[in-house]
């Protein structure tokens, strides 16, 4: 590597064999929007080797930008602005270092992915609840400092909900050993939960102990055609209603994205024929001695006497179910394919999660001529709201438009009590959002606490929040 | 009220009718370990004059001290060093602002006790699932900044679990509006979990959105005899691989509670006879379809043939449910009867717990004749382990040995990856352990947030971190 005088000298002081080749992909995000500049890349192989690279950062005032998976959506794991970072990849740290499988506890480093802590759940009977598509790709590290979300929140909460305790490299390059097993433990500020979230600008998670959860000893699913949104939140209702935390998935689904889907991957077999306006589909996981495959016939039977459901099918194999979530799985990728003007990750509270979709949608009537694709994990209130172009018309003729739809977009959810970002994080494209909706004093607390644990200001400078 | 010269001048500057007259019970805490000194005690009706009542301390660099239902065990709510502080009580908000009961969320200001809002939950079908022997007088506040526990967080958390959002005033005297009623919404840091657990060294929570679960459809109640602690761990296993998050609640009691019992309380009808050495009572709540009865006698089946189980009762109605409960929520009330020699409110990984229970009482052996109750929510790895004096001694006879012993426990915890307060937090009881026992990095941290949040030191001084 040719380096400049000054990486030359960081890269001098840095543990042994930590320097990897710079290489494009640690200066990519999915969108393509930001692009980093290229700098070092260390990508230490243990807590020591991590701290050590970030007193060196912090001596010589270069700034860490931690990379985990690098599958985030909001740009925080890149930076395009300022003198060229230190790229901390955990790539290195991927070990699953303990499973304690009869209490449910595992201990993964930030460079484990997903996918991997799911399957060393599974691998002792157990299962780690959180889920995501990227999730082959996705590391731990970067799930928790995002606090992702996914499709089991309903029943199993957010990352922030599935970790007891973390290990981390603090921005003095102190090691916070916090790896705690307990579900029970009021000893102290929170720093867990505010490092998780964070998106890397107060510290570098190395490694966490996460909840396993007992599998639930009888799952099913079924997808279920409702007529509107008010119907499927109102069947939302009745299924939590008659299976109290049973219901572990309530993901809704428009018939645009149906459309998208048929255009798109058409060798897919959609169960419904005409297309329906709206879908919902429930996953549920019950104890034993209670069929699912008969609770879900029993919620289907009380919706359509309610007059929520009009048709839908319940799986009747593993298989089955695999094939209707498949179909919500590739609405993302379907939406990819036609390419979206504008996308949005808001949530609402579930009393206003109607009435916003019926605003949002005649507001953007009145805006010209597009096609919206909303769906998401109405039982948590989370909606991914994306425009696409009108049919034969390309999204760079809506390039003017886009900002502004966006904020009208975002100032009905915030007006109605919602989140502009529910479950991506604000990374580097929504800083704006969060100086312009934010609280106030909420805000200041922020940079408060940042300039108190970041004082040199290194750690993933420009995210979350605008310098 | 004849006050001192600053107080005077404090109190012009308070808004008009917030002060209260001073009475010691303002300045008790329920173990009577520490008394607060005499200062002002203010009760401001509104979150504007919390704010006002803060930034009129923080000119005049007056210690405040807030205070809910003042049933916190570690001396959180009282202050006995330095310059009398200002009691601030939140006793006139106590407003249950909105029940939200579609969408299970519940705004309710901090001085609405936890009863109030287990009612207003229970009036639109819903639970509030934090559960408290003192759930008639805690405060909401109190219950948030204390992170309380209780009995249902196996299957429901803490107390920080089940907030979505807060209203607070920071040490600045600002207002954070952050009454949020979303599941999922990653707009910046984490100042909800931050103020939650802080003991209100970081400010004053005045609000909190919290979220209420489904009831079940079925619940049931079962006391079963087990013939040691790793019996109960079993059990408590095969509860959770039968009925995944169907069990509520997971208590362990020990046959020396039992026996306080019979001493102190021989009115209630105990189930069992002889009394046995351990039992669990186990709580499941339960989808329609399934029988609660069914399902315990399933669990009593499987346990007995596993060996884990020798008797047992399933209660066949609410009335013998509750009187099971009346069992288990006597215990404190009997401990109280006799005197604890020390108590520990400790919490250790599920898998270390029954090692610490022989070790413990092994090394308790050697240091004298004492009486062991150790009991609590087994389910959470939550023990309240604590010493009684031999039958016919006096507690005051075991002074000189209190704190080594103490130390000694606490040390095993630790040893193991436990916790020296699992629910009751830091107080001024337990800033000494906290100093000796926590991560280094952690404290330090902690030390930069609290002065960087409250330069003046004015929030509860003296709690959490020793001065």
């Amino acid at each position: 590597m040719a380096l400049n005088p000054a990486d030359e000298r960081l890269a001098a002081r840095l543990p042994g064999g930590v320097l990897r080749e710079i290489a494009p992909a640690y200066l990519e995000e999915p969108r393509g929007r930001f692009f980093g500049k290229a700098g070092l890349v260390a990508a230490p192989r243990d807590v020591e080797e991590v701290a050590a690279v970030v007193r060196a950062c912090a001596e010589a005032r270069v700034a860490i930008v931690p990379r985990g998976g690098g599958t985030g959506l909001v740009g925080g794991q890149v930076m395009p602005e300022g003198p060229a970072p230190l790229v901390l990849s955990l790539e290195r740290m991927s070990a699953i270092r303990e499973v304690f499988a009869d209490e449910g506890v595992l201990v993964a480093e930030a460079g484990a992915t997903l996918q991997q802590v799911r399957e060393a759940a599974g691998g002792v009977g157990r299962q780690f609840p959180l889920s995501l598509a990227s999730q082959g790709t996705a590391q731990i590290g970067g799930v928790l400092s995002t606090n992702a979300g996914g499709v089991n929140v309903l029943r199993h909460g957010n990352a922030r909900a599935l970790c007891l305790g973390i290990e981390a490299v603090l921005p003095t390059g102190e090691v916070m050993r916090d790896l705690r097993r307990l579900r029970k433990d009021n000893t102290g500020y929170d720093l867990r939960d505010l490092l998780i979230g964070a998106e890397g600008t107060l510290g570098v998670i190395t490694a966490a102990a996460l909840t396993l959860a007992p599998l639930p000893a009888e799952t099913g699913v079924a997808m279920l055609v409702v007529e509107s949104p008010p119907a499927a939140l109102g069947l939302l209702a009745l299924a939590q209603g008659r299976m109290a935390g049973g219901v572990t998935a309530f993901e809704l689904i428009a018939g645009q994205g149906l459309e998208f889907l048929a255009e798109h991957f058409p060798q897919m077999r959609q169960p419904f024929d005409p297309l329906p306006d709206w879908l919902v589909l429930v996953e549920v996981g019950l104890p034993a001695g209670l069929g699912a495959g008969e609770a879900l016939e029993g919620l289907y039977l009380a919706g359509s006497e309610a007059g929520l459901i009009s048709d839908g099918v319940i799986a009747q194999s593993g298989q089955q179910a695999a094939g209707l979530w498949a179909l919500r799985e590739h609405i993302p990728l379907a939406n990819r394919a036609v390419g979206a003007i504008a996308s949005h990750d808001i949530s609402l509270p579930l009393s206003e999660l109607a009435d916003f979709i019926r605003d949002a949608g005649e507001m953007l009537a009145g805006e010209g001529d597009m096609r919206i694709n909303c769906f998401g994990h109405l039982g948590d209130g989370n909606l991914h709201y994306n425009l696409f172009p009108a049919r034969g018309r390309r999204r760079e003729a809506y390039e003017a438009q886009r900002r502004h739809l966006s904020r009208k977009i975002h100032e009905m959810v915030v007006m109605r009590g919602g989140s502009f970002s529910a479950e991506h994080g604000i990374g580097r494209l929504k800083t704006g959002d969060l100086q312009r909706w934010g609280d106030p004093a909420k805000l200041a607390a922020m940079r408060a606490i940042k300039a108190a644990l970041d004082p040199s200001g290194i750690m993933n400078p420009g995210a979350v929040l605008a310098p």
